[in-house]
């Protein structure tokens, strides 16, 4: 019996997606197969589809690297999950603990390299994957792999952030949300900007200290300055990639975690800025298995819940695509099977 | 026109306490003279008044590290604050930031080198002061200087200290309950010990996750095992000095902050035990100057309220170090001018 | 064909070691088989083979944890190594990476849980070895997985070490020794203790900036106050598990790795003098397997060798553990094929 | 009597350095005066001659922040130095421990605040000076503050290099030669670009264990990668602040140490790049007083001597200032009294 998959087949783009069957998947020794539930997407998943630049892959390919699925069928020799377990995949399999490397960072699920997680069942390695939080739905389960734990570890492992700490978080993505949660964990004061006072108010909703509409105050930096009395934030989470304007709101000393292009590939650096602030810029690139655990825990004891805006049925995939690069969510866009 | 203070004169101990008088104070260059309205006191103190090891001091001898007091007048070149602002001296007045040495250790207030704050003036360093939190009333603010900077020093400074991590506090003296205060901060899951389930349930109240009788269970860090599955709490902020106790509540991998001694000099140390930990205990005594002004901020931002026991009228100081010493307080004993 | 091992078959102590057969090694998925060609010992092998408190093994138990040996098979799915290539198994087969916990560290080589290496062939998963660096011998390349990453650990992973800070090591087995070339890698001073002038006078040999003969100087510490002006070591690797010597040897702020316990199980501690110093004490248990590779960069860049006191053949396993015990050696003690 | 000093009074350049008279420096309160001996400029000077950006500074302006002396005169209440000592002053007088903030760099010498030591006499407050190694002469000394304190920042404060790693040093000055030296006291591997094989060999006369000419090979960070065996760096100390060279040659998960900005204000990154790197850029901006004594004390350990390229009579200044400005030099250009 075959398996249904999206896939994008013959060519790039979200028109291309297709539905698809591949093989039952039978697993190998130490492997596990799921029976996915939800799936959630990122930005990333949308320059998969898009086939832009290093994101582009050999074709077919099976995009969304962010799912929970129940443990349905298990190889020789597993033993750290068993059928009917619900758990998660991790972003990047390899990935189980300490600093990153190429060689943990080889395949990250549904990119260049592998396939990822638009099918009813998908194989992984037991070592690969995670038990989500009791407390959680499918859907909220599966919004973790990518954005929740590229925001833990840019708050939690990398941020050295104190209570009483400014935190300043771009937008109201998945990542920024779960930034803002996260920070909020830490006992941080947390700005988030958006372009909607309403968005705004939600965000509030969930703990920040104070929005920023950045659309009303372009220079959203100077405003950050002015809410934290001249000295600026102790930590940017920038999801955008435009690091003058982090740099911009980070105080002498302070950090920047980049997490996100949202609005090009490049930018111009200033040089005389960045130096005068003594800041550190940190690319963050998702994060480990051990991450992944740390922050369930976190969140099951917190009882936080991942922000969903919209669930679409999986057929619906290409809808959910559109609405996703239509940039109206707040918080994460997800599939149902 | 002559000071009032208390001070040890002829011996030590609480009876020894005498009301005495100083020279008016008389700032020099970037000096100020502040006049006392609440002291704290801490087991540190006691052991000053007593006599006791290392902390006998030559007499006659000032006691008490903690207060808070506003400025009445300042010396040729000072800067930092201004007349009329209510500060605390900080304990180590030469350690203003960066990692203790014995430099920057020399003089704490109240101890074997330098006089204290048991008086209606003193003059400190301009430098050697910290501005305090609006909302805190004077008693409040004065429980700072020692019990807040060791448990912000502990817990904040070198806990290492992630959301959903469980921290063990010891009792519920006034740097256990900053400890808890500070761990929820940091979203940490607080397990506290006390004798009495009364003051347990005090303290679910401002946070704690869970409490231990240790009268009824002897074996407390057995309990702290069976509240973690078994693994161990994160980090434990041992008051007590019971090393092997700490050891055996921690995870492996785990962290003990030794911060206090009270029941004894001299503790047997079980090495296999801690090496099967792999544990790292660090002795933590208070802390800087630059860690004061962070928990205020973070005080001042959480509304957090310091734990103030009970306050004495400046004359019954006595009475004050006996009610200490019965160990019956929930938080922190003061004394009022 | 079956395998010549020495193992405890049915007792303990040295004079209980046995030749004895097992049968053929066959490598499962991801495993490979290894032909040894030397191993080292260290005074947990002895503590093992002694049967002494949690080092007590169910019989019969396969003794050593360290060992070199080359890839003669390759089970399904191998593809780290390949045969021909000369590797070590970890001590922890199952710590690769990151931060100690109980799950990696549950099954040491040659201990409680599993057999070791003496034997003439042993299996291991291909994620549990390590290549050692081409120009050791393979004696110098088997002291390496217990001793050498210790020390690795101890000195540049917990030991937050400058260049031109001083290091005291003590004595001149296999992990002070390590330590003494690691602490000299980071440009530290090392202070080295020995009972044998002729062993300091070998220590300076290898790069010690001063040694104490802890014979003639029974207050060892307080040489090392002396050889610092006054203020401590910056570090203090302590393989003897007498604690208080360790706190009164170091500066304030200063820290103590606890890598062994040579004179006894327990020790009593004075906590005044403990938290007069700051200092930290950090219980350091081996490592990983990425603490491994690391060193063996280092060494291999270095030009460093381990020291090797003596080799023994294979079938004088009991002689080289009774020289072992005797503590007359300056480094290693190897057995070789 | 009047000090004589050289300083900008009318206008910017090097040809506007005029030889002046000050009034004879009287020592307040807990400062000391100093003869100077020797000054040694940095390229931080160059942009203050110039009046560049940032670095101009009102008129008249005494510049130069690195220099060493002899305290000649001390003020009340100082104790920390007495007549004789030969000290130097830090780069920000302000900055004594911990990390960067506004209020420690307030007031950098020689800049746009306050001045500088081209001068005969200098007043400092006692607390804003450091002894410098007996070993080193006037000249050697004088290079310390700014270049050398940059370089301990970096490679020794914020590096976390272990031995064994890859270190890339770009050009030949001052602080990359620093540079150099510090990563190799850590037992790192240096790699230096230049644009000349003859300041190649002498790099590697002081320890690089390979050398890039940037001249030859325009795409350095390609031959980076190719002595890593296609890794990368661990870490690049980027004094140039082409960003995109230093993420290019550094490897996943390593660190960029931004340190000057030789060739413009302005860069652009590729944020794919950075992202792909998951690396860490660094502004380092000097430092403290501690990270001063620190070296001092590596540098006396291990005997090493700053590079000095050319020695200029203090009369000569204009001269030193233009042979910096050519970019000739191999290490420091300095000024002699």
């Amino acid at each position: 019996m075959d398996v249904r998959v999206i896939e994008l087949k013959n060519g790039y783009g979200i028109d291309a997606l297709t539905v698809s069957e591949r093989p039952d998947p039978v697993p190998g020794p130490n492997q596990i197969v799921l029976e996915l539930r939800a799936l959630s997407l990122n930005y990333r998943d949308l320059l998969v589809v898009e086939g832009t630049g290093r994101w582009r892959a050999p074709l077919p390919r099976i995009p969304v690297s962010d799912g929970v699925g129940v443990v349905v069928d298990t190889g020789p020799g597993v033993s750290r999950v068993k059928a009917g377990d619900r758990v998660s995949p991790a972003f990047y399999p390899a990935w189980i603990d300490g600093e990153p490397d190429p060689e943990k960072m080889a395949s990250p699920l549904g990119g260049a390299v592998a396939d990822g997680l638009m099918a009813q069942y998908a194989v992984a390695h037991e070592d690969a994957v995670v038990r989500v939080p009791a407390g959680l739905s499918d859907e909220e389960a599966a919004t973790l792999p990518c954005a929740a734990v590229t925001a833990w570890n840019a708050v939690v492992c990398r941020g050295r952030i104190k209570p009483g700490d400014t935190v300043v978080t771009l937008g109201t993505g998945g990542v920024s949300l779960f930034s803002l949660q996260f920070a909020g964990m830490l006992g941080a004061r947390v700005i988030i900007t958006s372009s909607s006072d309403e968005k705004l108010a939600r965000a509030r909703g969930l703990g920040a200290a104070a929005g920023i509409n950045y659309r009303k105050r372009l220079d959203w930096p100077t405003a950050v300055l002015e809410l934290t009395g001249g000295a600026g934030a102790d930590h940017v989470v920038d999801i955008v990639g435009n690091l003058n304007d982090a740099v911009a709101a980070v105080r002498v000393g302070g950090a920047v975690a980049f997490v996100g292009l949202l609005t090009g590939m490049k930018t111009e650096v200033d040089l005389v800025a960045l130096m005068g602030k003594s800041a550190r810029v940190e690319a963050v690139d998702v994060g480990s298995r051990e991450m992944f655990e740390s922050l369930n825990r976190a969140i099951a004891f917190h009882g936080v819940r991942p922000v969903v805006d919209k669930v679409f049925p999986f057929a619906e995939a290409a809808e959910a695509f559109k609405y996703l690069a239509g940039g109206a969510h707040f918080g994460k866009v997800c599939l149902r099977f």
